[in-house]
Order: structure tokens, then C-alpha cells, then sequence
């Protein structure tokens, strides 16, 4: 049995109950956002390498497990994340599989080789606001939420660094950010392949965007068909269910 | 009465029926982009000043009527649509309110005063291709169409020109585009602010997208609900009758 520590429980990633991931509400717990990113990327089925920057508590790498046979890399800044993360990577016998460094994002270069991943993938902080009044009280969420310890912009840079040419990087996002994101990627030579929008419910202004992108890439943006999350009654879409619970 | 040219037709405008407007199909016929592109633009109601950019045979003008007083100025490259345009003006006795210029809108410096309007239209040639291949046999279309007269970037330029500090300007044109788009909008200090995707029908990509843009506002990017044209019988949905016929 892996240890659990403070306030930490054990939930699942996956709907199917076969991913257990260790969680905390008061330090981190993965959000949709991060089931959403992991189900929009396309992953290598059967080799090839991952990176997921910012992997809080390995969410994404776990999530991805259950599509890809390649090795995959998560790098996390918060020492308490790292280890949720790698006792959940050792409660799911993962260790083969996934590999957790703890490190800056903009301090990787003595740790991963430039031009090295297949896919990258990334949930990064939303808000660029460090005015303090606007953080959250809890650090450990400061830091996940907040541009505190990274902007976008190094964000987008370590994703062109670390990605193979035509490699790809897809990114969840609030759509308020679009023009930055875009911008940045067109700066960073990764070329926007895919958008989709993620719609609260039916009337309502977009309140997620999910975007691939390739390195070195040719234009030429699709942008998807929307994803609804909740109908009228409150409940699952379809799609949404799917997504969670497929 | 107003004459008829060669092919010419008079369809109307809206479907009403109060809005005739001169046609012709081997020269120009306004399309549906343009009907959502006039429903999208916010407009003063009892005063101002519009400028429609790329105006054709008027029908951006026209619509606008409907629902403002301003004074609105189409600009116009070819002299057979400015000739169309102005014949539809006069037959809708339009002639106070509505003034075409036959001008290319990369040589407007001494017809237009700058910052001189409160919102600007615009619905340009979309495909970048100047490839002879891929023109359209027929010239008039072709200059419509591909840009041949003035590329995304002159159109831009214009908008941030002529429009007012604070004054908005709004475009329709392809998802293909939208990175170029948004780029240039923040090049020419055009932040935009209102972003809507038309989808043909469920399930699928978006086909078109409306721009609304702030010269030198602040960021805060909102992407409307998903505006669907078709439903799966062909007809079109609730949304899409309202704005064409409504």
C-alpha cells in the first residue's frame, strides 16, 4: 500500500475505476480541464515519447496511459505534487511508463534534450494576474492557476524546445487567452492545427479552448465542432459523458 | 425606374422585401457571409459615421439601414459593382444616407479623413492564392474573391486607419484565417474582443467566422455560442431563418 498523507484521498482518474490517483482538496485536484486536454490529444499508440508540462499530480500521463504505450515525462515545480504524482505511478505500477521530474519548466535544459518529444502536452496556469489580493489563499493552487512561477510565454518557448519538427503540442486554455496563445505560437514557428471550444451549455460564451498545434507546421486551422458540457437540466451532454465516463 | 444591365436581376435584400438590391451572377451576388456579417456589427443607432469596406453591390450598406441612421460609406475597387451599388441606392432612395466610393481601399488617403469612423465592415477576398490556376474564371469574382487587389493585411490597415480610437470593426471570413487574423488585429493595435464560429450543421467544422475587433481597447476575448446554418434535413435551423429571414 502507498502512504497517504494530511488530508490526501484516493479517487480515479478514469471513470472505469482501473487509475487510481492520489488527491488533496486543499493542495491539488484535477479538474475537467485536464480530462478534456488528455482526451483532445492525439497520442502515438504504440511508441514515441510524451512530455506533460505542469503535471500537477500526474493526471494527464495517467489518464494517458490507457491510449498510448510510449513513455511519457511530467514535469512538475511543487515538490508535494511530484510525490502525489509518483505514488500514484507506483500504485498503478506505471513506473515503467511514466517518469516524473521535479523541475522548473524553464529550467530543463540540463534534464531533457531539445527536439526530443513526439506530443507535448500542458494545463497551464490560467490567469496572469500576480496582483496577490487576486491569488488564492492556498499556494500550492496560487502556483497551479495563477503565472506566478511561469508565464505563457515560457510555456509556449519549453514546448517548442523539447518538441520534435512536426512533433505536436496541445494546450488547454480559457478563451480569453486565445489571441496571446496564438500569437505566441505563430512567435514559437507551431503552427495552430485544431481548436474546439468548450460551451458551459447550450447559449452560453465558450468557457474553455483546447488547440493543437505542430512545430514547423503548414497553416491551415480547423476548428471543431463544440463540445456542451452540461445540458439545460444541469446534467452530463452526451459528448460530456463520453469524455468522463466513456 | 432604375435600368437593368445585361444579366442583372433585382433580388431583395431582406426578406422582407423592402431592400431590393441589383444582382447579376456572372458579376456579383451577395452571399449569405454578408447577412451574417451585418447582423453581427453592432451599430449606432441615431447617428455616426459606418464605413463598409469592400462594399460590392451595396448589400452590407443596405442591410445596415434597417437597423441604423449613421451615414454609411461603401468603398468599392470595380467600377460595374460601384455602378450596381449605386443604382440599388437610388432605387431604395438611400442616396442621404449611403455613399459608394469607387476606390481601391489601399489608396484611400485622400478621400477619407482617418479616425474618422465609428464602426467599419468589411468582408474581403478569403483566399490568399494568387495562383492563376485557382482563380475564378470570372474576373469580377476573382478579385471578390482571391486577393488579387488587396491582401488581409491592407484590409487591417485600412480598418485601423480610418476607424476611430475605440471604434470597432468587424470582419467575416475563414477559420483558415483566423491566426493571421488575430495576428494582424494586435499588429494594428485592434484588440478583439467578440469572436463568433458558423458551423454548416452539428458534427461538423466551422466553415466561417465573425471578428469584432477594438482599435486600441483592452483585451478580454469572448467567443460567442456556435451559430449553426444547417439542420441534418438541409433546412435551415431556428437561428439561422431569424437572421436571414427574420
Amino acid at each position: 500500500m502507498v502512504p497517504l498523507k494530511d488530508d490526501e484521498r484516493i479517487d480515479f482518474a478514469d471513470k472505469d475505476e482501473t487509475i487510481p490517483i492520489i488527491q488533496s482538496s486543499s493542495v491539488f485536484s484535477f479538474s475537467l480541464d485536464a480530462i478534456l486536454l488528455a482526451n483532445f490529444t492525439y497520442v502515438p499508440i504504440k511508441q514515441g515519447k510524451i512530455l506533460d508540462l505542469g503535471t500537477g499530480n500526474g493526471i494527464i500521463p495517467l489518464l494517458l496511459t490507457r491510449r498510448t504505450a510510449a513513455k511519457i515525462t511530467g514535469v512538475e515545480i511543487q515538490a508535494c505534487l511530484v510525490d502525489m504524482a509518483q505514488r500514484s505511478i507506483q500504485m498503478n505500477q506505471f513506473n515503467e511508463q511514466i517518469n516524473i521530474i521535479h523541475e522548473d519548466l524553464t529550467k530543463l535544459h540540463n534534464r531533457l534534450s531539445h527536439s526530443h518529444f513526439d506530443v507535448i502536452t500542458c494545463n497551464p496556469p490560467y490567469f496572469v494576474t500576480p496582483s496577490p489580493t487576486e491569488h488564492n489563499k492556498n499556494d500550492y493552487l496560487t502556483i497551479a492557476r495563477h503565472e506566478v512561477m511561469c508565464t505563457l510565454e515560457d510555456v509556449v518557448k519549453a514546448c517548442k524546445r523539447y518538441v520534435k519538427p512536426r512533433g505536436k503540442i496541445s494546450i488547454v486554455h480559457r478563451p480569453e487567452r486565445l489571441v496571446d496563445l496564438l500569437t505566441l505560437f505563430r512567435q514559437y514557428r507551431i503552427e495552430p492545427k485544431r481548436l474546439q471550444f468548450i460551451y458551459p451549455k447550450v447559449g452560453k460564451d465558450a468557457n474553455m479552448l483546447l488547440i493543437e498545434g505542430v512545430r514547423d507546421g503548414k497553416p491551415g486551422l480547423k476548428i471543431l465542432p463544440p463540445l456542451y458540457i452540461y445540458q439545460k437540466d444541469g446534467t452530463y451532454t452526451e459528448e460530456a459523458r463520453e469524455i468522463i465516463y466513456g
